[in-house]
């Protein structure tokens, strides 16, 4: 089955939706939040264990996996789903965040941009022609356009430039993309700017695209300024179009997001953070190391079905992060991951009750944001 | 149940037999090999994993479990086997070995052993009482008496010394422990010396211990030296206990101690050597980071049943090793450890059709130990 997009039900009080994605590697629910397998590897986690906490979706990072192991080999490989062992969907970026903020930035032109690798030095030129080439290589049901991401703080000029790029280069996207079998998403730029988003927007519209990225938020504005810029792009944005806001994980901006009209989501938040340690519960964070857990019998969350919380006390998850052990990051990833899950399954069905807005009121509350913010 | 052992069928051809091993946490087949978790988890497997795999008994260390998290909070915790949430058997060594080779060793007397931490340098000092104390707290199915462990090579008036002194210390284990629940091993020294062997066999025996464990041996000697020993020792050791050659776990050792007698090995081998990309296969040692598995897209093992050989491709094991990848150590420790349980179900059946020499022929003509040694 070919990419198709279906609102299912509006939610009658917010911008939020329930909708459904299909792709050739099956169908989801959305809102959804896709877990992010960078290097092909949702990192700590088996392709069953994702399975396992319900994820339908994962992120891959086209800029990782063209440094290595090289998109000829995972062609050669039979595509990414067949590498990595994951028959569900999988969605990958273009790799023009990662050039622009991990590479060695060499030069940027219109043509495209030359870098040099953050592994070894190499040098190497991807442009919108190149980044296409290489996400049909890699064969994930949804791509996205290799777009001019803008770091934050950014002048207006700048800004404007990178919508005018982003939006020259989308086109090139388009043409060049190859295999129908893949969603090719236009991302959205314009940095704080409500004007620029606009422009930006309306550019890509001209592209009917059948998914739109937004990109650009999330790296390091506060967060009522990302809300903000939200509310005023979404209710322009085509309402039979995923939207799609990039590089989004933590728990109250999923919800203030979902809110706002996003459908899909992702974030390497939930195992970056598990490999220090940090684990999110219903109750708030919980950061192993403290001392207070020493002799915390007691499960991590005790209102979670994961294997962790089914299985293990806080004081051995404690004694696994100060021992420095593999499982420490492969049980809190675990848990992580499966409460970001289950957040948005909990999201879906209180949008299908018409309820989301008690709903994040609630979660807020145990989940102690209303104390801290 | 209480602890119980007995031989199923003695081998006609070899000093091999096949036993069963009775434990409070459920029985066992012997010859067996133990996977080893040193610091309550085997490293990069969760207990469902070792379950899948057929892991019928793990072993834990003393030594480390004492500086952390301490023997107490795992006593509060309920034991080991609730604390790490393995609820099938687990044999406790008795620190000796690690107090002896990891630990700033301060000053060995007869009372026992002053050491400072290799953790933080911190003081402590072990004495046969307090070793069965802390096992006593953590509640394995058996555990090790408190014995000297001497490195080789090792002059004979020491080695001497120190199997003296083990028998003296393995009297006052035995007056110390506490628990009927949990089987007492005294522990075999002597180092290369036939007749220290032999004296340390005959002072232990007079203890009359369920089971009786070889230390001191896989210490750095060659292997012929090892099967030698092992060949003048076994045959004075009772046929009604258990035997255990400690820190043993390369296949062809596996197969030569079987032959000889060993009911029972354990060994870090296939866990440390994952965590660098080294894979033990039916058909010999595999270095994933080498060349030629850049795009070789078969299993890792075609023989093996394991999760790892099932689903993913050398190509891609290599490309988790050389991203670093956690999935890396996960993947291929499941793998080698497996590899070792299979082996051992492998010995086992051999036993039992009484073709255990045809096996060992057959199995090190495949592994390629015959053009190698």
């Amino acid at each position: 089955m070919s990419f198709k997009f279906e609102v299912i039900k509006e939610c009658s009080k917010t911008g939020a939706r329930l909708g459904r994605i299909y792709t050739p590697h099956g169908s989801f629910e959305t809102p959804i939040f896709m877990p992010v397998g960078t290097q092909a590897t949702v990192k700590a986690l088996t392709p069953r264990d994702l399975k396992e906490i319900n994820a339908q979706i994962i992120l891959a990072n086209t800029y990782h996996l063209y440094l290595r192991p090289g998109y000829e080999l995972i062609r050669q490989a039979g595509g990414l789903h067949k590498f990595m062992n994951w028959d569900r969907p999988i969605l990958t970026d273009s790799g023009g965040f990662q050039v622009f903020s991990l590479a060695d930035l060499r030069e940027i032109t219109d043509e495209g941009v030359y870098f040099r690798s953050h592994l070894d030095g190499s040098k190497h030129f991807i442009s919108p022609e190149k980044a296409i080439e290489i996400e049909n290589a890699l064969g994930a049901d949804i791509i996205m356009a290799f777009d001019e991401c803008v770091p934050y703080p950014c002048d207006y000029e700048t800004a404007k430039d990178a919508v005018e790029r982003t939006s020259r280069w989308a086109r090139r996207c388009k043409a060049a993309h190859q295999r129908e079998d893949q969603a090719l998403f236009g991302i959205i730029q314009g940095s704080v700017f409500r004007d620029l988003r606009m422009r930006s927007l309306e550019q890509l519209l001209e592209l009917d695209f059948p998914g739109y990225g937004i990109g650009g938020l999330s790296v390091g504005e506060p967060k009522p300024v990302m809300y903000e810029i939200l509310e005023h792009m979404i209710p322009a944005m085509p309402k039979d179009k995923p939207r799609y806001l990039m590089g989004v994980g933590s728990p109250d901006c999923l919800i203030e997001g979902v809110i706002r009209g996003v459908d899909m989501f992702d974030c390497v938040l939930p195992t970056r953070t598990a490999r220090t340690g940090l684990a999110m519960t219903s109750r708030g964070k919980v950061m192993l190391r403290n001392a207070p857990y020493q002799r915390d019998f007691s499960p991590l969350d005790p209102e979670c079905d994961c294997y962790t919380c089914q299985n293990f006390s806080r004081a051995y998850l404690r004694h696994l992060v100060k021992a420095r052990e593999i499982l420490a990051a492969i049980l809190i990833s675990l848990h992580n991951v499966r409460f970001l899950i289950r957040l948005m399954e909990e999201i879906r069905e209180a949008i299908r009750n018409d309820r989301l807005l008690e709903y994040r009121d609630s979660f807020f509350e145990k989940y102690g944001y209303n104390n801290k913010e």
